[in-house]
This record gives C-alpha cells, sequence and structure tokens, in this order.
C-alpha cells in the first residue's frame, strides 16, 4: 500500500450534488454484458480456432473472473478446452470458484495440482472449501499438501463441518477484540502488518475472554468514533450468532430476515470460530430458490444447463417414471367406468379438463404453501386459518368455473344432465385441491421430507384420481 | 456516543483461539423464532383478549421488528387488531417497513400520521419510499408535509423514480470525496458531528469534480491505511454503477455476480445520487425468486398467504381460467377422434398418460430454460446447443418410457397394435415437450414477455394437445 503526502491546499470534502453536467462515464462500469454478445464470443472463437494463445489472452485480459466464467459456459466444449489451454498460466485465482457446471469440470482437469493449490492460497476460506469439495480425493490430498500449514488446518476444519452448513460457508481470518480495547488501539492494529487480518471486513467481533462473542462494532462505527472510546461502549449487543453445523438455508433466513452484512460463527462450545458474510448468502439464497424452482417441477438437483447430460437425464427421468406410475393410477380410475365412457363418449372428451383443472389449482395453493412454510408465514399457529381461507377461495372459483364449463357441456353436447354432473365434478375437485395443496406439503414438513421436492408428485395424482373419479362417478350415477 | 479513557494496561488483542471452555452463550441470541412458538403465541392472545396493554408491551417489548412483523403476521386478524390499538404509542419505526400483508393495511390504519412521518423520519431513505408509496394519496401527502424539507426532497426524488427501480432502492446520505482526500482528513470528516453521515456504511465513493464517480474504498481499506495516504491511491478504480432507473432485477444481478456490498447509483447525467446496500438486495433476490416461482405455478404476484382474500382468489381465477380454455382446446382434439374412441375404448382409458407425461416433461425443460434465462446461462449465444442437448434428452428418456409404457398397454389390453401406437405418441410427445419447452420461453422472452409468468399455459397447451392428436391420430390411422 501506496503513502502519499496530506495535500493541505485541497478544497474542503463536498457531499452536496454541484450542478455541473458532467461528460460520459467512461471509465465507470455499467453492467453490460459485452462479454456474452456474440460479436465479442466471434472474435474470441476466432482466435482459439487459430490457436492464438496472445490474442485470447488480450481479449479475455479485462474480463471480471466472474464474467470470464460465464463465457466459459456459454462456449462450445471444445472452444472451451482449447481456451482453457491457450490462457491457462494466466488464470486468475477467482475463476476457480467462480465456474460452474462442466466447464468447472474442464477448467481443474487441465490445471495442474500445484496451480489449483497456488490458488487455493489466494482465496478465502469459504471460496477456498467451495474448490475443494468438488475435487477427486487423491488430488484434494494432492493439493493440501501443497498449502501452507495454516491454511491446510483452516481448510481441513471447515471441510469437517457437514456439507451446506454454515461451517463450510465460513470466513476464519476475522478480528476479535476484547470489550475494553479503544477506537485507537483498534485502529492501530489494523495499520500493523498482520497477515491475518482479512482484506475485506465489515464488523469487529467483541468476544470474552473465552473468545465467546458479546457484541460487534460495524466498520463505520469504529471509524466515527474517538480514539479513546472503548469497544465495549460502541458495540451492538447480543449479536446474532450462527452455530457453525446450522444448515445455510437457517442462515440465509436470519441474514434476510435481520438484514445482517456479517454474524459471527460458533463451535459447539459457543466460541468464535469464523464468519459468515452476506456476499456468501446472496449466493445461498439464489441456490435455494433455484432448487425449490426445479424441485416444484420435477427437475431435481443438477439441473444447471450446464450439467453432464446422462446426469440431467436420468434426474428428469426418475420424475417422468414416477409421474407415469400415477398417470396409470389415474388411467385405472378411467378404466373402472369404460361402460359409461362406451356409451356416451362425450365423457372421455370432457373428462381431461376436470383433472386438469384440479391439477392446476392444487398447483397453485401447494406452491403458496411451499413458499410459505419456507419463510416461515405458514405455521402450525396458523394452518387451521390458512385452510379456511383456501377452502373458501378454492369454493369461490370453484363455483365460477363450474357455472361457465357447465353451461358449455350443456351447449356442446346438447345434455344438461352432462353440463351438471361436469359442473358438481369442477367444484368437488376445486375443493380437493385446494385442501390437499395445503396439507400435503405441511404434512411432508411435519415428517421431515422436503415439501418442494415431494408436494407436486402427491397433489397432482390425488387431483387426478379424485377428478376422475367423481366426473365419472357422478355421470354413471345420474346419467345411466 | 460516550468517550472513555484508554486503558493502557489492557493485555494485547487476541486473535487465536484460547482453549478454555465457555459456559452457554445466554447474551447472544441464536436464531430460534420464540417468538411463533404456539406457547408464546397464547401467552400473547391471553394478554390482548384481556386488553391488558401493560402486559402486551411487556411481552412484545424484546422483541425485533422482523420478529415482531412476523408475529403479526400469524395473529388472526381481530386479536392484530386489538394487540396493535393496545400497543400503538410503542411501536418501533422499523416495524413499518418489516410488516407485510394485511398486517400492514392494518397497521397503518390505526396509526395516526403524524406517528407515520415520525417513524419515517427515523427510517433510511429507501424504507420511507416503501413506507410511502403504499399510503393512500391523501395520507402520503400529508405525511409528506410533516417531514422536514430534506427528508421531503430526497424521497420524493426516490418517489420520482419508476416502482422497483433502483432510484427507489437506494439510499441517499452517502460519504462522496475527492480523489487527493487523505485517509487522515477522511476518518476526522467521519469523526465530526454531521448529520449527513448515514448511520451504516461500507464504502466511501470516490467522485471527480462533476460528481462523477471514479472510485470506491472499502472501509477496511481506510482503516488500514495511514493518515496521509490518498483515497486515490487505495480506491478500486472502475466502480459498479448503478443507473437510477435500472430495474432491480438487474441491479441484483450485478450484486450477485460481482459479489457487491454496496455500489454508487448514478442519474442520466452519471452523477453520483445514491447508494445501494446488499441488504436491500437481499430482498429483491429473495422477492423475485418468489414471483418466478409463484407465476410458474400460475398464482400471479398477490400471492402472500396473507394477501386479500379477494385479490388471491381474483389473481388465481384469472389463470384456472386461462387454463379452461387451454383444456377445451385439447378437449376439442379429442372430440375429433369420437367415433375411435367409441370403437376402443382403452383409448380414453390410457390417452390422459401422454398427455401427463408431455406435460411434465415439457415443465421440467421450460423451468430448467427460465432459471437458465433469468442467470444468463441460457442466450442466443448457446441456444442451438442447448436445444440439441434437450433433444437427446427427451430422446433418451423418450424411448425408455416408450417401451415400458408401450409394454404396459400390450399386457393391459391385449392388444400389441395399441401398444405401439401408445409407444409412438409417448415418444413423439416428449420430443415436442423438449423442444417447445426450451423455444417458448426464448421466444417470450425475445419479444418482451415475461417467460416465467407466461410460458407453462403455451407449453401445456402444446404437450396436452399435440399429446392426444399424436396418440388418437396414430389410433385411427394404424388400428381400424
Amino acid at each position: 500500500m501506496s503513502e502519499t503526502q496530506l495535500r493541505p491546499d485541497g478544497p474542503g470534502p463536498e457531499k452536496t450534488h454541484d450542478q455541473m453536467t458532467s461528460p460520459a462515464a467512461d471509465d465507470a462500469t455499467v453492467a453490460k454484458d459485452v462479454h456474452l454478445s456474440r460479436e465479442f464470443v466471434d472474435k474470441l472463437l476466432e482466435a482459439v480456432r487459430a490457436e492464438d494463445a496472445a490474442g485470447a489472452r488480450q481479449i479475455c485480459d479485462d474480463l471480471h473472473a466472474a464474467d470470464m466464467a460465464d463465457l466459459l459456459q456459454v462456449l462450445p466444449a471444445r472452444e472451451r478446452r482449447k481456451l482453457l489451454n491457450l490462457i491457462q498460466s494466466d488464470i486468475d485465482p477467482e475463476l476457480f470458484h467462480e465456474i460452474e457446471g462442466e466447464a468447472r469440470g474442464d477448467l481443474y482437469e487441465i490445471t495442474p495440482n500445484t496451480q489449483i493449490a497456488d490458488a487455493v492460497t489466494e482465496l478465502e476460506t469459504d471460496e477456498a472449501v467451495y474448490v475443494l469439495e468438488d475435487l477427486r480425493d487423491e488430488d484434494r490430498e494432492e493439493v493440501l499438501r501443497a498449502l501452507s500449514a495454516d491454511d491446510r488446518v483452516a481448510i481441513e476444519e471447515s471441510l469437517s463441518y457437514p456439507e451446506d452448513s454454515a461451517g463450510r460457508l465460513m470466513q476464519r481470518d476475522l478480528i476479535a477484540l476484547p470489550e475494553f480495547w479503544t477506537v485507537g488501539q483498534t485502529i492501530d492494529l489494523l495499520r500493523s502488518d498482520d497477515a491475518d487480518i482479512p482484506d475485506d471486513f465489515y464488523d469487529i467481533f467483541v468476544v470474552d475472554p473465552a473468545h465467546k462473542p458479546v457484541g460487534t462494532v460495524p466498520l463505520s462505527r469504529v471509524m466515527r468514533n474517538q480514539r479513546g472510546v472503548a469497544l465495549g461502549h460502541i458495540m451492538e449487543k447480543k449479536p446474532h450468532v450462527i452455530e457453525a453445523t446450522a444448515d445455510q438455508e437457517e442462515v440465509a433466513y436470519a441474514f434476510t430476515k435481520y438484514h445482517l452484512i456479517s454474524a459471527a460463527v460458533v463451535d459447539e462450545s459457543q466460541r468464535l470460530v469464523g464468519v459468515v458474510t452476506v456476499d456468501d448468502i446472496v449466493e445461498v439464497i439464489e441456490e435455494e430458490a433455484q432448487e425449490d424452482i426445479l424441485a416444484l417441477a420435477g427437475v431435481g438437483e443438477s439441473a444447471s444447463v450446464n450439467e453432464s447430460l446422462f446426469e440431467v437425464t436420468r434426474g428428469r427421468f426418475t420424475w417422468l417414471l414416477v409421474n407415469l406410475a400415477t398417470a396409470v393410477l389415474a388411467s385405472v380410475v378411467i378404466g373402472l367406468f369404460d361402460a359409461a365412457i362406451e356409451q356416451m363418449v362425450a365423457l372421455a372428451v370432457l373428462m381431461p379438463i376436470v383433472a386438469s383443472m384440479g391439477g392446476n389449482a392444487g398447483t397453485q395453493t401447494m406452491t403458496v404453501a411451499v413458499r410459505g412454510l419456507a419463510t416461515k408465514e405458514l405455521s402450525a399457529t396458523n394452518a387451521a386459518r390458512i385452510l379456511k381461507r383456501e377452502l373458501m377461495i378454492a369454493l369461490g372459483n370453484g363455483v365460477l368455473l363450474a357455472v361457465i364449463s357447465g353451461l358449455l357441456a350443456w351447449l356442446w353436447f346438447g345434455s344438461p344432465g352432462l353440463g351438471g354432473v361436469f359442473a358438481a365434478a369442477m367444484i368437488f375437485n376445486l375443493l380437493v385441491a385446494g385442501m390437499f395443496g395445503l396439507l400435503v406439503p405441511m404434512g411432508l414438513a411435519r415428517v421431515g421430507i422436503d415439501p418442494a421436492i415431494a408436494s407436486s408428485v402427491f397433489v397432482t395424482t390425488i387431483t387426478d384420481v379424485i377428478g376422475f373419479f367423481a366426473f365419472l362417478g357422478l355421470a354413471a350415477l345420474w346419467l345411466f
């Protein structure tokens, strides 16, 4: 860090807006994703195909590691590997934790373990852990051996916590000071050349003699106080403390709810062992939302457009096979009424409508319930009230849709009886959809199954089976 | 802020873990949501029903505003209003922006505008804007009139930006300094009693004479440098700059991708006008993910379990009506083949399976595509490659499922011909599902329609119609 003389003749601080017009902000980066434009990609592909290492490096030189990761993910596999080989010695350490999907596998494959170890040394603990947890066992051993003892111990300790836990997300370097330390002492310490001081941090942690966190002081507060003030006087008491074994979803929930920027992580004896910062949490939130969305659609976890083809096909197949089984169940119900259908083929024409409406209404309620459970807006405390509410919604929509579809069936097939049966089945199935759309996710959550993953199959099976049964059964009873 | 003498005899900093065991962390808060436990809620309800204001206040006294908001949201409407009336004069200003759903309406209704104005004064600009944007016009005017001129101008300017834009999210108080200012001058300024200095901030913005941002200095870096160092020497150049009119989804994307903690917001002439911080972005990410999940399920925007019953019913009705129309379209296709169904009722039994499998496979591909578009993993650059990939997945799963379901149909109805038709229709419909599951969201995105909202209806209509047509059409051609 360079040092410069104070220029005492400089103007004072300007914190008000002046009225000058400024030229266009050439050096400020307004995010525009130029690196994904067809033009940029084509220029790069040209250099790659010509095996022009200098050209390729020059094109990629200014890219942020996150942009480089994006770029590698959109390139075709052959060109991606070629490019990685061309720029290999120039790779930004940050790229190792930014990259995802197939590109991630390619990058790790072409990079010697010694280079991975060098990169890991540059990263924060949580980023290093992310890199290491995906390596093959023998590669991980080799990389760990090439690290300094300090780094290795920190990473191994993080790796000892369960996957997706706060312990894996935490950064080990942090500033922890006793209550009686002053602002002046703190600033002097930070200005010293201590290697353990993290690059970026937002809070000073105040700990008791047992290294238990008792408060936090945001950096801005350290700066705004006089040198003589003790940290204990300006700290936020009752800091939010996260157990190292806590699931990342719980951690993200606390960060979102309490607007945290960083939080202390403690081990089982409540001693401060690390810090989780909000930038890691932003990724967790995106990941968890992504998982929920994909799970609700039955795509499973490995769902990035960059995952291996076989994995994706297998993951989706499982779900489709389950769906086939449930669809057959619904068909068996139809089969029970084949005589009625033979007598009145209109039943076959109309029956998918009842099932489809029930399925859609059920999915609506279920999705709201799954999200309500995730955001804790829905709990045992208010379940009865919400059920009543869902049934009222179902009744309202059911009556309206029954009138519309009953009239439609009457007009289409000229049979008021068929219209009546159709309308009655519609109301009944929407009520079933509203009820099970709520009860299925709540029941699954209670027995410890992730409702986002499993609800959909139960709800649609129930609405299909009951929908066909109600419509065809009522028809068999009333129309013949 | 109090000031204390330095205690020079204090021990040095302890940044290593010592080995003492500590007692349980009584004063550290491990998030446990006790305020939502049945016991806690029951105790509170008892006080509320007894109109025991002192008791209710005492029970709620220690709650964080976010917990209080949660609590209000799970209470039944009558008790919620009663509780609000009991604790009204004690309400934490933060509660006004933490609260959501029906509880929000209740809180605003029982609170006099003067009290809302007092609360708004305590909040950050973006929080104040969030409170004001939901008030009735005449209430908003009254609250604005009760504010100081400074606060009013700041809030009115923010309100002048479009909803869901960076201008609405930004905080106006920030520290902007010229390049040649030193660390020492900066710390001295921060220690002064200037009222415009925000409570919490993470970066110092470096601006040129035209008030254009040219760099940022993280607070930790200010603290780690000697007093004489100029900001220009330690700033991050090329700061990420966000236009005040940018949509919040774009802003969240930049924060996630580049791991930002705060970012400068500029007006149309590139002058610094505010700062967006990551805690606001965390909420945006949750909101946007929520919107996507609910939109994919056809629930629409107003989907919290706390929205008004009528609004929710209407929102879902619209979607169900659209679904009814598309289901009727599918039924019309079935109606074309009523003669075939009369001859062979097994067709009616099996036909929902083909449609359901197509619908599910289509939803899988569509969900991956919608998320890929949101995370920019899917773009025009790699669309052809991804389409090939989806068709291969569809072919793989289609062949496997066709064999299984073909055999099933053969065994069930003793007709190898029916089994063959069923299998062929299955492969064909899965290919259709894979193709349109990708092309529909991409096409919608290209014409500027949010693919999360509109894809589902198109994809399932296509797979239903083509599924029925393929199965019944092939049966009509081959079996009779």
